[in-house]
């Protein structure tokens, strides 16, 4: 991070972070045509960390997530990337992420973690190529959501929980 | 957003996010007369598709921000920004918003959005030159508050929320 | 802020961004020896304006940080920055923060507020020499339970709430 930075490193940190807001605010307005667009389309999604699933694919990440947003108001925030360019087309990044998910009769929850990852340039576009996520915390409501909407979010809250637990003695 | 950035974009990039931090910044701490600084004399502040009021004129929004939040904790984040220079002296942004409002009485509500800006270079000093507000989503407390508040906005959040349930079918 | 910016300028920035942006990462993750390499071996905490401490040393601080935040979960945010480099070694910054505190059952508080910033280069790496800490709200969660676990936050908090009627008539 301390070593010097040439300006054509600093245009494609100003491209990647551009992406990744579009990448959110597509993603919160549902516009996901628009949204597909900032994935490579390999791209490989990976929140098993919070027990959740390992997607492959731009258009199996893009049909999960009609699925599992599409009738909420969804609110992602990222913050205070830290990205670094490591060859003219390909670069990883850390992000500060704050999500909230917000049910058609007001119940709202979420919570806070980072996302961790790669870019690559295609052509002449920096895309997304893989994201993996980590919990600092899951708001209790947001858990019982899930947990009460999806056998596989049953189990994965419960072992989110339990490596919760272990983490805060 | 791809395209190649040269040194001078990048710097008024910069200076642009400063410019929107500055605003933030001074808005929340009620310094009103730095927060002028950030506006064009003609600045036009549309939050209509929110239901709300369409101001044009610094000294007009000022005026009305100091009369809306004179008296009350105010909280304005911007994130994500998505900056583009267009010419050397024109530019538009696209910012996230996350901002909450604290009653004298501890109650707090808010809501997420984005705005949607441009920018003009006014002498050596870039300045905001329009703002056009869009809303994820208006806390039910901020909501209520405002709806009691005010006629304008017993009209206004009505609206609001009418078009929130036409899209959230 | 509207003065020309250089490369090399624009390459601080960025370096002072990505470092503040590794001190919040490793201090929501509680890597203690990563978050020590952010300061400046002399930094400077002083968060006397909202009724805290001032802490000289980044051991002290670090050590403090450990018994404060050890056993909760912690999320902190940091938005919006104005960093000005002065010298080649030298600069300033201003962020707005939010910030988190979980407790282990559930409870959470957190406030609003903004960071001033000083930073050193130290051989080639920036660090955090100074930091001073605002505050534009404090959660009266977070109030109460500071207040109840220490008695030195009792008078801190009953200082910054003082403060705070002050300047809401």
């Amino acid at each position: 991070m301390e070593t010097a930075v040439d300006p054509q490193t600093l245009q494609a940190i100003n491209v990647i972070e551009s992406l990744k807001a579009r990448y959110f605010r597509t993603l919160d307005t549902k516009d996901w045509s628009a949204f597909g667009t900032a994935l490579a389309d390999d791209v490989d999604v990976d929140a098993t960390a919070l027990g959740g699933d390992r997607v492959r694919g731009a258009s199996n990440h893009v049909a999960a997530l009609q699925t599992d947003y599409g009738d909420r108001v969804t609110v992602h925030h990222g913050h205070m990337p830290e990205i670094e360019v490591h060859t003219p087309a390909a670069a990883t990044g850390v992000w500060a992420l704050q999500d909230l998910l917000i049910w058609p009769d007001n119940i709202r929850g979420g919570g806070f973690g980072h996302y961790h990852e790669t870019y690559t340039l295609d052509g002449d576009r920096w895309r997304i190529s893989s994201t993996t996520l980590t919990r600092l915390y899951l708001d209790p409501t947001a858990a019982q959501r899930l947990f009460r909407s999806s056998q596989r979010y049953r189990w994965s809250i419960g072992r989110w929980a339990a490596s919760f637990r272990r983490r805060r003695p």
